[in-house]
C-alpha cells in the first residue's frame, strides 16, 4: 500500500464480500440473494425515469420514497433516512456516533463487516457472544466507552431472532444507540419498528436487497426519532442516493403482494431446507431469515469445495475460537433439490 | 439533535446543496447540471440490466466499468476505482488519508463540500487564498500536518483552470496526496490524467454528472497508482455502486462523439453567456467549465432574487471576506436567452 495511508487504514484487512462469480454457471446460495425476481412493478417504474430526467441531481432526502417507507411502517416521514443500502447506513451511523478509541458493541458471531467499520474509524470492537441458545445477556453490552450498539436482527449466520421486549430491555441498559439491524426481517415474524416510537435510542435499519430482491439496486433505509435522522443528513454524502434506486425502491415497497408472496415461497422452502439439513446430521438452529445454518454435522470445509466443484456455491463461515459452518441460501425448489442432491452424492 | 452525536457532528452547519425545486416550473442554471440530455445508449444499457439481474449484488469493483474507463484514459483497470458519484470518492479519500487533527488543505473560494468533509473526519481545514489572477502559489500548501490536498480543476465557482505543469509543481511540494477534482473537466482544454503515471501523489478524480449529463446516476470515478486503489477498497463500501450505474456509466464513456458534441454546444454558449454579463458590468474570469462566475456587477443577491422571482435559478454564492457572486450554469441557448431578457427586465 501507499504509505500515504493512515497507519489504522493501513494496517486493516477489509471486509471480504461473498463471492461473486461474473462468469456464471454457479447456483449460488452464498450470499442471501433472493431466488426470485423483483416486483415487475419496480422496472417499470425505472424504465419510465430513464432519459433526461439522469441529467438532473436526485432529490437529496428522497422525499417520495422517504413517502412510501413511512407509509408502509406508520411512521412520519421525517423518521425514514434512505441510503445506498444499508451499509452506506451502518458507515453514516459509525461516522456519526462513534470517535477514535470509543467502543462500538455487537453480538459476535455476526455480521462482519461491524468490526471492519469499527476499525476504519480507528473505534475499538467489543464483541459480546451470543448464549448457547442464540439469546444475548443484556448485561454484557453496558461497557464503558460503547457509543454505538449493532444488533443483526434476524442474525447472520444463526439465522435466529431476538425478540421486541428482549431488544427493548438491551436498549434500556444502553447509553447509546441500539441498531437493529433487519436486513433479514422480511422472512421474520417479528420485527423492532414498534420500539422507535418508545425508546429514543432505537434506530431500524432496513434494507431492498434480501426481502426486496434489489441487492443490485443498493438501496436501505433507517427508522429513527427525526432528531437522529436530523444529523445523520449532516453526515451522509449529499446525494447518496441515485434517482433510479429512489424510484424502484418506492416502487417496491408498494408491491406488498410480491413481497408477500416471494417471502411466503422462501419460508416453506426454508423449511424444507432446514429439516433436510438436519437429516444430514447438522445442527441447524431456527432460521427467521433466508438461509439456514449448519454446525457440527459432516465437515464443513471439505462440503464447501465438494459443493463448489459442483457448480455449486454456499458460504464457508469461519469464526474464530468456534467450528467452521455452512450458511446456505434458501434458494428456489429446484435449487435445493440440487444442493440436497450434490450432498447426497458427496456422501 | 440527538445528544448521542459526537460533539464536533452536532456542532457541524453540514453541507447545503443548491435549491433543487421538486415542482419544477424554474429554468434551473443553479448546480451545474448539464442541459443535454445523456448519451441514448445509457437508457438502452440500462433497460438491458432490468429485471432479475437486480435480485443479485453488483460487481464489488465494476470490472467492466473499470475497463471502460482504463481504456478511454489509455490506463490500467487497476488504477481505475468507481464510487457513488465523486463525493463518495471524496468521502472515501478523507477517511483513507485524514485523521482527527490531522490538515486538509484546499484552495478557496472553491467547492465547499471540502471543509464539511474535512470537519466531519474531526481534521483541521486549511483554506488557501487564490491569488488575485486565480492561480495558486504551490509553497502556500506545504503546512505541517496537511495529509491531504484537494484542487477542483477547473475550480468552481471561479470556472479557472491550473495548467498540469503547475499542479505537477504543487504536487511535487506536497508529502501527501494531491487530489486533483476534474469534475468539470469535460469543458475544459487541459487535464491533469498524464501526471499520475509520473508522480505517485497525484489522485485525478472524475464524476459522470456534469460532461455526461448524469447527475441523477451517482457515478464517478478515481484515477490513481494500484497501491492506492488497493487501499481506498479497504475502505469503501462493498458494494458502493449499483448494477444499474455501472452499466449505464459504462456505455456513457463510450459514447465519445455524445460528450464531443454536447460539450461543444456548452463551450459555444459560455462563450455568449460571459460575453453578455460582462455586458451587464460583471467581472467574470475566462471559464473552463459549464458555468461563469459573475462578480463586481449589480448587486448579486438583488439580482438572484429578482430571477428567482422570475423563475430562474442561478447561484448567489457568499465566500467570507469577499463579495458576493452570481454562479450561472451554461443552460440550452434558449434558456440563456431567457436569462439574459430577464436580467434586462431587471434593469
Amino acid at each position: 500500500m501507499s504509505r500515504f495511508f493512515l497507519s489504522h487504514i493501513d494496517r486493516l484487512a477489509g471486509y471480504t464480500p461473498g463471492e461473486q462469480p461474473r462468469d456464471g454457471g454457479f447456483i449460488k446460495l452464498n450470499t442471501n440473494e433472493n431466488p426470485y425476481p423483483p416486483s415487475p412493478r419496480v422496472a417499470e417504474a425505472i424504465a419510465g425515469a430513464l432519459g433526461d430526467r439522469l441529467r438532473l441531481y436526485p432529490d437529496p432526502v428522497g422525499t417520495a420514497f422517504r413517502r412510501a417507507a413511512a407509509s408502509l411502517h406508520g411512521v412520519d416521514p421525517g423518521m425514514i433516512l434512505a441510503g445506498n443500502g444499508s451499509d452506506d447506513l451502518l458507515t453514516i451511523l459509525t461516522r456519526a456516533f462513534v470517535g477514535p478509541g470509543d467502543a462500538v458493541a455487537y453480538p459476535t458471531p455476526s455480521y462482519i463487516l461491524y468490526r471492519t467499520l469499527a476499525e476504519i474509524q480507528g473505534a475499538r470492537p467489543v464483541e459480546i457472544p451470543f448464549e448457547a441458545d442464540w439469546t444475548l445477556d443484556p448485561s454484557r453490552f453496558a461497557r464503558p466507552g460503547v457509543r454505538l450498539a449493532l444488533v443483526a436482527n434476524p442474525n447472520s449466520p444463526s439465522g435466529t431472532i431476538i425478540p421486541p421486549d428482549r431488544l427493548a430491555a438491551l436498549a434500556g441498559t444502553l447509553d447509546c444507540p441500539l441498531v437493529v439491524d433487519e436486513a433479514y426481517v422480511n422472512f421474520a415474524d417479528s420485527d423492532a419498528v414498534g420500539l422507535v416510537a418508545a425508546l429514543p435510542n432505537v434506530i431500524v435499519l432496513r434494507t431492498l436487497s434480501k426481502g426486496y430482491s434489489l441487492a443490485g439496486l443498493r438501496l436501505g433505509y433507517l427508522i429513527a426519532r427525526p432528531e437522529i435522522v436530523e444529523g445523520l443528513i449532516k453526515v451522509k454524502d449529499s446525494y447518496n442516493c441515485d434517482t433510479l434506486s429512489l424510484v424502484g425502491g418506492a416502487a417496491a415497497l408498494e408491491d406488498r403482494d410480491h413481497l408477500a408472496r416471494t417471502s411466503s415461497m422462501v419460508r416453506a422452502t426454508r423449511a424444507r431446507l432446514a429439516s433436510a439439513m438436519r437429516g444430514r446430521g447438522y445442527r441447524v438452529p431456527e432460521s427467521q431469515a433466508n438461509f439456514v445454518w449448519c454446525t457440527g454435522g459432516p465437515p464443513a470445509r471439505q462440503a464447501y469445495e465438494a459443493l463448489k466443484g459442483r457448480g455449486i456455491l454456499v458460504r464457508l463461515m469461519c469464526y474464530p475460537g468456534q467450528a467452521d459452518g455452512l450458511r446456505i441460501t434458501v434458494g428456489t425448489d429446484e435449487e435445493v433439490d440440487q444442493l440436497l442432491a450434490a450432498l447426497r452424492a458427496i456422501g
